[in-house]
């Protein structure tokens, strides 16, 4: 006889019967790596005819528990009807989930129905449109890090936590649960300073000139850097033109005990994990909402270790931010959650109207930056500029700077060449690659945009340019690119050379060509028509 | 010397440059059937080593177009390092997209970087909270029947759709997509009825008495239902332990012709694909929002040709639909969008308190029905009521009926055994099926639940009782599932068995057993305590 319950379950807490726990039986299995590569999805092979996959009632898709070597690991099963995939008695493996059990072929496993993620439910809430508490982000975002998610419950959240879903106690403890997810860097030190971009601007590369102008004034900026997910370029790929970024941890931590800082890319650290996983859903689908940038820049950079941040949040027609009251919501939101997690945050909205710099792409971005380092005469101004007041900021966390100094100070390293020296000690110790930046390797085909009438730049679309750096394969191609020979107000005679693209391969460079034939990015007018924002700099 | 064009591109509409259109390039392989089922989702494979991987510049889970017999079809990339999978000459295509290009093994076929499909801006719209028209509806839809857009693309879809993010015109224009998305069935005549339950109550197998009654009065009444999804049964279930239910169109149309109806499954008739493909989505995600599942059904019964429906709204605490208010809301959508594709709808909102009928599962259901219609003593009265009104209400479709007289026009169909001999008919026509309702073929397997105190039924947890059938193995074990002994109101003593589980296997019997052992799902107390609900019937 059983008991009888008399409360009612909580229909919500528990809605999916689809969704269920079986994790009472399991069998034994030899293993069997499937050379399939299924990226970043764990995939596991089973025959049709195999007594644990009858008896167990799998479905196609359903998600299994691997168990071996005393690991464990979630997959997605796929059933096999092929003798030379899987036998009856095998249990197949693609290469990412065989890597995980750190074993060889033939080992015994064992496999089981998985039980739905713990957070589920709460994921199920927040679809209905309930607000969330801080256990339930750490509870989704511990299973999201532990690839506990499927693509779709990924997407699900992603789309449920878009816009305004997240109010901002929300976003916090949502980026709390993020940096939980993943290690914590800690320094050792009082001030660990960074800077970051929320993006949008092509050839802003100001933190390889950031980074060395306030290690060389004494500050600890240990930089680790995304490489491009949907622009032509991200720090990481173009600072990999000049040096090795993807560098054992602890390698990394020697760099920045002796130079003060480092210019690598973050992804070898396991910082803040489960934000990763989330961009693989947001990129395709283009989603960038405040709640998630906010969450996932500044969890990233409380589990780097940072102290102190300047944040650029550039404004403009084309750029991820397009008006004031906007990026002034966008800032409180920023300024309320670093207050919560104890980040000191210095946000800073800067001119946003066009690209920074004159290459975009990763040779051409490495040229600008070793110019500007140089002081050589060709160093596009607005990025020497940008990155000195950026600096100048940053220099200013300093105690012993009065504020207002800080630009000066930065202007006087550039401009000495401690600036340089420091950038090239950073590069000695990641491992230099050769490059000359007088005779840069760009892509061998070209072709050039140039004015249809006299007038002057009103207009640079950064999403076009970008896109057409894109087609012409930068970043994979590093030396691929666009190199603008104008800027904005600038002054053009009918026949001026308003850019050169670059491709390594004559399809990209049709794909290039065939964009710019829809639009060259370039808007000419009469002078009065360049837009004008009020930023500070 | 290109034109230089003065107008910026649209933004929004381009946002996103990841999805890269590329389909210049192409090269021969040859095919090759990879013995994977990968469930609805086309995956192609080629080795890291072919030519065209590397020169396409292809990326792992990249979206391809396979082009191969005059056919093109979208599959997901794998990337193989095994020469027994894939050779480097070879396309290898899972299972189902093999079948899809009705080719042999070793047919000559091209591939390129598929083109992001023509909506994914219209989507992209809908994540930034914006309104679509009727156009960004019929083409996602439409790519989405197409098999063209990925898991991800799907779920933020369904997701951005739900709640109250569609208002009511958009919600038309869904389910005006979906109608168009596949093909509409054309009956010929003046009138053809159909009913359906918004579900989420078990045993509610009322559409297998309404169908036989209402065409045994002469109403044209094709009944096509679906399996279950999260439940223990669905009608196509329930009906296959009775006869075929899974039939080619052709034969289903000449069934209807001869008898007026049939009760069939219908995913052979391509009607509304689109929901199919949705539907794969938000069940794992356990969404039912009232926008899907307005166009859901309605698109469904336009495209299967009907004229007049009968919806069935239950409402209950554990029902889909939990207040009057509710209720009412859904009603009115329904009936715009009714009033908008020219259907003629009657909702009904009717008692969803707890299961309808005894029986859960597909077997016991059966028993249920059949004891209905041979006005069999241990009838279910519950069942009996609900399809006669239900029926009567259909029956009123026909102009010669005088509002009222339905009821009675249903029940004197049923009691003279003219239900019962419409339905034999049926199913002597679909294919009978050995079952014998007297000595039903029931899991072996089984425990009771008994009442651990005396006093009335104040509670059945629909969702408890659905999960317990689920766990025990129903649908799938046919003759798995619950049999209720006593219902809402019922005075019971301590040690009643309140219902018994069937199962057919030792371990769905204990994860029934552990359901039971959280929640029986069942409440006593005081017979004032039973919740009263005001509806029609």
């Amino acid at each position: 006889m059983y008991a009888l319950r008399m409360s009612n379950i909580n229909a919500k807490e528990d809605a999916a019967p689809g969704l269920i726990t079986n994790n009472l039986t399991a069998s034994n299995l030899s293993l069997r790596r499937v050379a399939i590569d299924t990226y970043r999805e764990n995939v596991a092979y089973l025959h049709r005819d195999c007594a644990v996959y009858r008896a167990e009632g799998f479905q196609a898709l359903s998600k299994v528990e691997v168990r071996a070597n005393g690991r464990r690991i979630l997959a997605t099963l796929n059933v096999v009807d092929d003798q030379n995939i899987v036998g009856c008695d095998e249990l197949g493996l693609s290469e990412d989930a065989f890597l995980q059990l750190d074993i060889q072929n033939g080992h015994t496993a064992s496999v089981s129905q998985a039980e739905p993620p713990e957070s589920i439910n709460a994921l199920h809430r927040k679809l209905a449109g309930e607000r969330l508490d801080r256990d339930d982000f750490r509870r989704i975002v511990r299973d999201i890090a532990e690839l506990r998610y499927s693509k779709i419950e990924l997407t699900a959240f992603v789309v449920a936590t878009n816009r305004d879903e997240l109010d901002r106690e929300e976003v916090y403890f949502l980026t709390e649960a993020m940096i939980a997810s993943g290690r914590t860097l800690d320094w050792q030190e009082r001030l660990v300073v960074d800077k970051h971009c929320i993006g949008g601007i092509p050839g802003n590369r100001t933190s390889m000139l950031v980074v060395p102008i306030v290690a060389a004034h004494g500050l600890l900026c240990p930089k680790t850097s995304s490489r491009a997910i949907t622009s032509p370029a991200g720090t990481a790929d173009t600072m990999e033109v000049l040096a090795n970024v993807q560098l054992p941890f602890d390698h990394l931590a020697g760099i920045v005990r002796d130079h003060r800082a480092c210019l690598a890319w973050g992804g070898t650290a396991r910082l803040s994990p489960a934000d990763d996983i989330l961009i693989s859903v947001e990129r395709p689908l283009a989603i960038d909402s405040p709640g998630q940038m906010v969450a996932s820049i500044l969890s990233k950079k409380i589990a780097a270790g940072s102290t102190h941040l300047v944040l650029d949040i550039p404004i403009g027609p084309t750029a991820k931010v397009r008006s004031m009251p906007e990026a002034q919501r966008l800032r409180r939101l920023f300024e309320y959650v670093a207050g919560r997690i104890h980040l000191s945050l210095d946000v800073v909205i800067t001119d946003g109207r066009q690209p920074i710099g004159n290459g975009i792409g990763p040779i051409l971005e490495a040229r600008d930056v070793m110019r500007v380092l140089e002081n050589d005469p060709r160093a596009p101004n607005d990025l020497r500029q940008k990155s000195l007041r950026l600096a100048g900021r940053l220099i200013e966390c300093n105690p012993d700077v009065r504020g207002g100094d800080g630009f000066a100070i930065a202007r006087d390293i550039l401009d000495s060449g401690r600036a340089l020296s420091k950038m090239n000690a950073i590069i000695m110790a990641q491992g230099q690659k050769p490059f000359d930046h007088n005779n840069p390797a760009l892509g061998p085909l070209t072709f050039e945009i140039r004015a249809n009438q006299a007038g002057a730049v009103t207009d640079i679309d950064n999403l076009q340019v970008a896109r057409i750096a894109r087609l012409a394969c930068a970043p994979k191609v590093v030396g691929a690119g666009v190199d603008l020979m104008h800027k904005l107000g600038d002054l053009v005679a009918s026949g001026d050379v308003l850019y050169r693209v670059y491709a390594g391969f004559q399809s990209d460079l049709e794909f290039a060509r065939q964009a710019c034939g829809r639009s060259t990015g370039f808007t000419l007018g009469r002078t009065e028509d360049v837009p004008r924002v009020f930023v500070e700099f």
